[in-house]
């Protein structure tokens, strides 16, 4: 049960935050669910301006032991910015200001609530980007991207998150603000710590300032659409496109499922036969690409390739990731229910990982579609059921228990970029062994020793 | 004091270890020093071939509060690898194997022991490399190498140790096995242990097994070699190289001081009246090569060059780096004493911290010489006396101070890729703020709770 705030507590709280308090019921309705589509209901909200609020709201909350859970703008899918045990959520959106752009130093330092999408609009006239573009880039944060490791198709080439940022100013559960690292793209003094934040749910510390690493732009993109018999050729594919040093900036698959749907409901212009697709992109200067794009042609054919386009001007490449765009509304045509996972195994097992999913889709008797960034290993596995109907959400579940437990044994992991949160949390103690889970548990004990800290998400 | 190991512990690790069980004085000697040329007496060495035995000895020392010292072949620079509290030194020689080979995955799981350059050699006919390239690397040892988060030239392109591990095995202070990350190029599962690890160097954990992250080997190289007419002027080239696309596989910097030294004391062929020198290197694919070139060439010329030789055959480009490495030897003829730091600063205030660094070492009457990898603001400021000179001595540690002090004062750190050893562990209070400083003692709590694992070093 939620207990209401301490009296003591909101009237400070309110004297500190001024307009950024709010504990009417509409706001804290709003600021209660994320795209999980899960739900709970926060005791207030608050909407903090400067590092200094962020520092004492802690520190206050420490006191009476009240929850405080970060939040972006919701976009996560795990589950993981849902107050389930009430509390204060803090919502980061009004510290959105570029602090500082240094062009000459790759580095950009930014506010948490600023969006992905208005960063990249602002680093485009310097000739820069930051690498992680989630399908939500427009309208999730930085700072939420970096509380879930966030990737994106980029990552094959750029990295997710974790690669990309060089320092991050923190304040721990305990109340302490932490700088954690130097804006440098070097350094090797004492302890990791920002890349122990990233990834960390806001369960470890709010992020109140991060130093980001850019990478500059590209002058150019160019995509392949590779259609191939079957899975099996597809991944063989995918093993010989990374094996070659043009890494492709994009390197998406899709099972023959997502290829039917994308064309089916999505209308898009691919062949009715196709076993698995790839979609690849290459990017950089204007006068190298088209090598590139041969090279990764060359890698692309063998055994079992059906077709191979280069969809050498913008408006074919737009129609080729409207394909792929098109796949996740398509996919509620399907079902109502879509779970949604984002799993992850070495390259070579891709292969295991989409026929043992496809064998435990036959058994659930359910479908179970496959997509997302093959060159990461990264598929996007999504179970596909009624939620009204009690055998198949029962089925569901199991089927997404059988899901994790062949990642695992194909020496893969829970997720890849969208995180832990509720969804995955009870897997945890099959993906990470108990002297490992317990150490972790320890170290949140370090940064937050009272548990106010986004308690039960990300640890069992 | 040392004291002498308790006489059960002695006939405990006798029994497990067999002959790699090492007590006598030579042996102990041998193993007691390293490249930073301090040295102290270990009560003991030893030599595991298995992480049983390293989990037994862990836990058998922490019994009995004594400490344990991983080694690889003691080529750190800062003091790591000293056992000043005496204790048992653990050389992870014996632990050498590469363990598997996973080209499709861009993937190879070594043991902790084997060289970095043994490593490289086994990686080149599958096309691919592990990219820390540090001057040690054919005779330091890729958990060496973790552990200090070694970096080198090649840094600027493809990262330092930290950003090519996928996961590590490793055995805590508190005597558990640990797993940390998945062998996949992508995870977002709980807390980011393995980078925490790497850089902690033995004060955490000894590392038992590493999942590496490879990078496809590039068809070619080519060298530039450019001589401007001042720092500020190459300083500027540096910026401009490192904000377009064409990321150089190698920039490095010399001062005048470094110029001059490699002409007259090296051989090199170099102009008398360098102000400074960049030497920038590109690889990848012999047809696009030249365009890369090209492009650095361009970002390369501008205000103050005053030369800029293409060397396009791979003889002038040995000859370039010639120069490059008869640097540190040639340092030896200036004065018989050393301090060589690896401080880092954001790549545009390279120019600030040269100036800063020789108004120092005019003030305290010693010469000091920059060189290093400029492409991450990582210079090597190697301040130059007579140690047999106690003014000297004196001045340079005074000198070494305030290089520090203008480093921080610029947004740096301490170090790029040594790491802090016992070198550098007095400084920390100055770089790293006091909370951030008292959540890595607490993390180090965690792992080491009995603080048996390479006492006296990282932290103050």
């Amino acid at each position: 049960m939620n207990s209401p705030l301490p009296a003591r507590l909101a009237a400070e709280l309110s004297t500190l935050l001024g307009d950024g308090w709010r504990t009417d019921a509409n706001e804290r309705l709003t600021y209660g669910y994320d795209n999980s589509r899960r739900q709970a209901l926060p005791d207030a909200v608050a909407l903090p301006r400067t590092r200094e609020q962020v520092l004492a709201l802690v520190r206050a909350c420490r006191v009476h032991r009240v929850p405080v859970v970060a939040r972006g703008r919701g976009t996560n899918t795990t589950g993981a910015s849902v107050p389930v045990a009430g509390g204060v959520v803090v919502s980061l959106e009004r510290m959105n200001r570029i602090v500082e752009m240094r062009p000459g130093d790759r580095c950009a330092i930014v506010e948490p609530g600023v969006l992905n999408g208005d960063l990249q609009a602002a680093l485009a006239p310097h000739g820069l980007f930051w690498p992680p573009d989630p399908t939500s880039a427009a309208f999730s944060t930085v700072g939420g991207n970096l509380a879930c490791n966030a990737g994106g198709p980029r990552a094959v080439k750029y990295g997710a998150s974790r690669d990309n940022v060089l320092a991050l100013t923190a304040v721990t559960g305990a109340g302490e603000l932490i700088v954690c690292g130097t804006a440098t793209t070097k350094g090797s003094t004492g302890y990791d710590l920002h890349r122990l934040l990233v990834g960390s749910e806001g369960t470890l510390a709010l992020i109140v300032e991060a130093s980001l690493r850019l990478t500059p732009a590209p002058g150019a993109r160019r995509a392949l659409r590779a259609v191939y018999r079957d899975v099996s050729s597809a991944a063989a594919a995918v093993a010989r496109l990374m094996a070659q040093p043009a890494t492709p900036s994009m390197l998406e698959f899709m099972d023959a499922h997502a290829v039917r749907l994308a064309r089916d409901v999505g209308g898009a212009d691919l062949p009715a036969d196709a076993g698995a697709l790839l979609m690849i992109e290459a990017d950089g200067d204007p006068q190298t690409l088209p090598h590139e794009i041969q090279a990764l042609m060359q890698a692309a054919a063998g055994e079992g390739l059906v077709m191979l386009d280069d969809a050498a001007d913008p408006a074919a490449r737009e129609k080729l990731w409207a394909a792929r765009k098109a796949l996740s509304p398509a996919l509620r045509t399907l079902a109502p229910g879509k779970i949604n996972e984002d799993v992850v195994v070495p390259v070579s097992r891709i292969p295991a990982l989409v026929d043992g999913v496809q064998a435990i889709a036959r058994e659930a008797a359910l479908p179970i579609v496959c997509f997302g960034h093959a060159g990461n290993g990264n598929l996007h596995v999504n179970l596909l059921f009624d939620p009204a109907d009690a055998g198949q959400s029962q089925r569901a579940q199991a089927a997404l228990s059988r899901v994790f437990a062949l990642t695992l044994s194909l020496g893969g992991t829970l997720s890849g970029e969208h995180g832990i949160g509720l969804a995955k949390r009870e897997f945890m103690p099959q993906a990470v062994t108990a002297p490992t889970l317990d150490l972790m548990r320890q170290l949140k004990g370090v940064f937050d020793p009272d548990g106010i800290l986004n308690p039960g998400k990300l640890l069992p």
